[in-house]
């Protein structure tokens, strides 16, 4: 284990005795937490810290420690940093605050430490932060009166964030739950040890087995993507809040932080690559805990519903239809089984009603769960007992529950509305939720998270730059056609013309007709201004149509640039393909439906370069016109392999740093049953 | 107050003398819960129960009691029902299942004892259930074991429900958060008094301030509308979970309760119009329970988020977002004096994040929120304190905003992940979250439903019953369209044509052209059977295509029908008018974006008629295309005026029971910016 991770000596610069004080915090916690490596607290001014010799100076201290605590201030700050280097002290906790955040001043100051860090093997974490805390050795090096609140339990779970709040939150929310946690990680202003490197860092204890992040800016994901691609290897999800997502919100993470503003839908489709699961608030960043501790590998989301309430029954079906789950039918043995086991009035078919039978027989879960759980058909079990009153033996419904979950292997989890209840499943194991509700969200999540994470890629993303000082400027239609096709975007035969000769040879070739339009970077709306015609099907058509664009582009004197003739192709829908150059992301790629409405009734999804095939048919199942790649009304299903060229031809422009491009949009993509073609194109490209 | 919501004297038939009995219980709650009515135990077996003397039957007594509870099984049902009856008693509470829930036997039985009540002027509940509770007075004639695991406590709430359980788990949910309730009442099988008639009553409790209703079965939705109207009249918000959202949710309601199967969308419709909210499950019943009980009237919905944490006031803002909430833009006075009372490095923007500061000036509050409230631009407010360990004196953080509350009678909400610190502020009055995303989320919840019960309708809808083996029969084209005209439907001039002359003479009028059509019930999709010609302009087009459509009507045997002819319209979008019959809500009416993905990419709303032309328009800004409505791109907006004349005619015809009609589809409507036609309509009848 890294110093970062478990310090085997930890030194507190501004050791108070008074273990309620920022300085005196870390040395009560871990005294309390049962930390076993050396503490050395050190303050000038006392000789005993709650009970341990004191020193003057880190130098006197009787070896280099491993980590130093700086909880002093000011300008003293960066003299225990430097000192800490000499030292050979491998990680330094800053908790004052008054750098980064302050404005560029303090990020200079920031910035030298970190050098003077890097140069020695040092690590920084902070400055303003909370600290870190390892529940596992003890090794506190925090002072969130968090863990006075709420006592630590060690589990496999650890908690990072750049805020101190953030961290304690999820911890405070699963600690309530009985679930506990080893690492409680805030990262302050990131200064060297970012949030995403702490949990690559975190990664590398064997015992986590899931990483909650909180995220208000997303400044590194370059490191956020490698930290998420070694948690694919080795099974341990990352479900991620980055908060910023709304215009205000952003506003607020930037005074609060400085946070670059990401466009939220890159966010989700940086996390979408990777495999991490974006939580939309912090009771939704902790809701399904529960479920990943137990290493389940479902093969499918077919759910069995078994509740002594018949409209948990109900409730919990609805709520599976709500979350996109299945639910599993039942075999004609297993509804046998069923029925020899339960009451003549209880329903042996999914959701099964146990009825009240349960009063009368509280051995009835070591004989439905089985049969329930040993049908090919049920990949996840629910058991749904509203409330548990007099009567009820659930200590008995517990222990059998929990001795099927850990013979069968299969994902179990329980919905009873009293505390004490959950509490005794939980003890036996059982994930155990308020509502049916709550439980079938959380396992719908465990098992999507599931799935996105099998599909994850491992590969890092394009992160090319946005050339420093660069402008954008637009290529006209016929030059943004030009570099797509090179890269096999597909598109009608087609011409530039310097006369109308050429237009009616490309007519000879196009037994459907041509388009013929103006050819001008300064005109994007060119048919709000007469400069496009269509359906020109003769000589004498292409000649009048020539004529008449050549006579406006001289009446709105945009010179005699050749016009562009395209063969008129038949289509059945006008989708969009596109993208851009983000500042953090690189290139992003856009697939959608076309046509005007593309920002009035937007329907579109993201992907981050490189991307498969097959990522392109997931993304595109996400789309309100996914039926249109089935087939609707008997029609023939659009040509999904032509728009995943399509993508896939702006992706390899994007990603070409030769290229240069700032962005794309071909709209239309006209699509067909057996072929797209790009009619429209507008590149920008960094000047 | 009536006997059915607080009875003055109550007998209990199989009185029993064990307090954890289903006899016992209701002697013991009431006793505990100090019910100072006359207790009449009877049983004939035993002299006292519970040191209450027991009598030997209900004739026995010393007076006729006013309720009656029947804690006695099988035969002996139906006899103390009678006997009740013939006593004058006023309220039977049967507990007894094995009666509607068992098949038709068992209706039967439930319908005569409901005679039996009704002609002696009594009132049954039940049978099947598990009884009423009012903790108001104490008269609590349940037998459910909720109200031992968690005491009760009277508060402004009623809970209603069919289903025992989830009349009870509400209760403990609320009870948990320390919310008290008047009222848990179950209506078991629903035979005399149904969960919407309860509904009602405990409105006439003049210190209901909120009613939450679970529903399986929505048997009676004249009655639930009868009730939301007098609840609008009465100011008293209905949060109502139906469930059976799901079609295996709707198969597990039959096989529990029999409950027919609704369209989910059309009680959506139904709550919308009567100001129902909708829950989606039990947790999303009772989340924003709170916010319902101080009578607040926020005109609008800006937010302004007050914390300690940077992070939180991110979060808020994003949960704002999402919620579809707005941000208040505060005044510069506003600004200026938070710059005033806050510290430098805090922000007097809206969120207001006031930073540490809270830990050195506990009294804060008393400053912010004051000036926070009084910007005009405030309507709600949300303290965020993710958590509030050493050092910060919540107690008085709470009383600061409890008080500011009072003061100002603005809506003011608090979340904290610490029970403890929930608890004070509930105490304040200040109703506590959990979390910033579930604040937010409640608030928005509070204040949408405010709105929609300020549009809700106060008119019963037309409970148009489905005729009684009635088959529904097609209508052919021009008489579907003649039937909608002569309601106000807009069409194109139109013509039926029994020779070719009469399709020239409409194309004499017809500028644009003609379409040709033939015109019979037998052929739905008339297109692909080449029975439709477009764009006809010429008298010679007309001839042609006259005598193409003829032979092939004869080429497919379909007779000699006159043939439709209409005015070619030029529309910009094809949108769909209709409706049908439901069996239990009547006429219903849908409009949403037309053509041919009508059901594979579905955007429509339904309407309950009768329906106002502002209710048209609110509904249409559900839809997808709800800006083309608005105008996209410099487009003109398409007539919304022209699409609400075609939804009410619709209306008006469904509405029409001696039009006796089925269902209504007109698609397209075709739609510019200044009219709308009907192209196609299709119509069924009942025979």
């Amino acid at each position: 284990m890294t110093p970062m991770l478990n310090p085997r000596s930890v030194a507190i610069l501004g050791a108070s005795d008074n273990p309620d004080k920022i300085g005196g915090r870390p040395i009560r916690f871990m005294r309390e937490f049962g930390y076993e490596g050396a503490i050395y607290p050190v303050n000038p001014g006392r000789e005993v810290v709650q009970g341990l010799t004191c020193y003057a100076s880190l130098s006197d201290l009787p070896e280099a420690p491993e980590a130093v605590i700086v909880a002093v201030a000011g300008d003293n700050v960066v003299a225990a940093v430097e000192e800490s280097a000499r030292l050979g002290v491998k990680l330094c906790v800053i908790m004052a605050s008054g750098f980064g955040e302050t404005g560029p001043e303090g990020k200079a100051i920031e910035a030298g430490m970190r050098d003077t860090a890097r140069a020695a093997g040092m690590r920084l974490i902070g400055p303003n932060t909370q600290g870190i805390a390892n529940f596992g050795s003890g090794a506190i090096l925090s002072f969130s009166t968090m863990f006075i609140e709420t006592p630590p339990l060690d589990g496999p779970i650890a908690a990072i964030s750049q805020s101190g709040a953030m961290s304690v939150v999820p911890y405070g929310l699963l600690r309530d739950k009985g679930i506990g946690l080893r690492y409680v990680n805030a990262t302050g202003n990131d200064s060297d040890v970012s949030a995403p490197e702490m949990v690559l860092e975190v990664l590398e204890d064997p015992e986590i087995r899931l990483v909650l992040l909180y995220l208000e800016s997303l400044s590194d994901p370059t490191m956020l993507a490698r930290a998420a691609i070694r948690a694919q290897e080795r099974g341990v999800p990352i479900i991620a809040l980055k908060s910023g997502a709304s215009e205000v919100g952003k506003r607020a993470a930037a005074s609060h932080t400085g946070a670059i503003a990401t466009s939220d839908r890159v966010v989700d489709a940086f996390c979408r690559k990777y495999g991490i699961w974006r939580a939309n608030g912090m009771l939704d960043l902790v809701a399904a805990a529960e479920m990943y501790l137990h290493g389940w590998k479902p093969t499918d989301d077919r759910l069995a519903i078994i509740s002594n309430s018949g409209a948990v029954c109900v409730m919990a079906a609805d709520a599976a239809d709500r979350e996109g789950l299945s639910i599993s039918q039942l075999a004609p043995e297993t509804e046998a089984e069923l029925t020899r086991v339960l009451p003549a009035f209880a329903s042996p078919r999914n959701p099964v009603d146990i009825t009240a039978a349960l009063l009368s027989d509280g051995g009835l879960f070591s004989k439905v769960l089985p049969a329930c759980g040993s049908d090919p058909a049920v990949d996840l079990l629910l058991v749904g007992l509203p409330i548990t009153g007099q009567g009820y033996d659930y200590p008995r419904f517990a222990r059998d529950t929990g001795a099927f979950l850990r013979e069968s292997g299969k994902p179990v989890i329980v919905s009873n509305a009293q505390a004490k209840v959950r509490e005794v499943f939980r003890a036996e194991g059982v994930p155990a939720f308020t509502t049916e509700d709550e439980a079938v969200a959380a396992i719908s999540q465990f098992v999507r998270h599931q799935r996105m994470m099998e599909q994850a890629s491992s590969t890092p993303f394009h992160a090319l730059p946005v050339p420093d000082g660069a402008r954008a400027v637009v290529r006209d239609e016929a030059a943004s056609l030009d570099l797509l096709e090179a890269r096999g975007m597909p598109m009608p035969r087609r011409a530039l013309c310097r006369d109308v000769g050429e237009a009616q040879a490309l007519l000879a070739q196009a037994p459907g007709g041509i388009v013929l339009k103006a050819c001008s970077e300064k005109v994007p709306h060119k048919s709000e201004h007469g400069l496009v015609a269509v359906g020109l099907t003769t000589e004498d058509e292409v000649a009048a149509a020539y004529a008449t664009i050549r006579e406006r582009m001289q009446a709105m004197e945009l010179g005699d640039a050749p016009l562009l003739a395209a063969e008129m192709v038949k289509g059945r829908h006008e989708v969009l393909v596109g993208g851009h150059r983000d500042p953090q992301f690189g290139p992003v790629v856009v697939i959608g439906d076309g046509g005007i409405a593309v920002e009035a009734m937007p329907d579109n999804v993201l992907l981050l370069p490189p991307f498969s095939d097959a990522d392109v048919a997931r993304a595109v199942e996400d789309l309100r016109i996914a039926p249109l790649f089935k087939g609707i009304r008997g029609q023939a299903p659009l040509d999904l392999a032509a728009v995943t060229r399509a993508a896939q031809s702006v992706a390899a422009l994007l990603c070409d740093p030769a290229a240069n491009i700032a962005s794309v949009e071909v709209n239309p993509l006209m699509v067909s049953e057996d072929g797209a073609w790009a009619l429209d194109a507008l590149i920008e490209v960094y000047e």
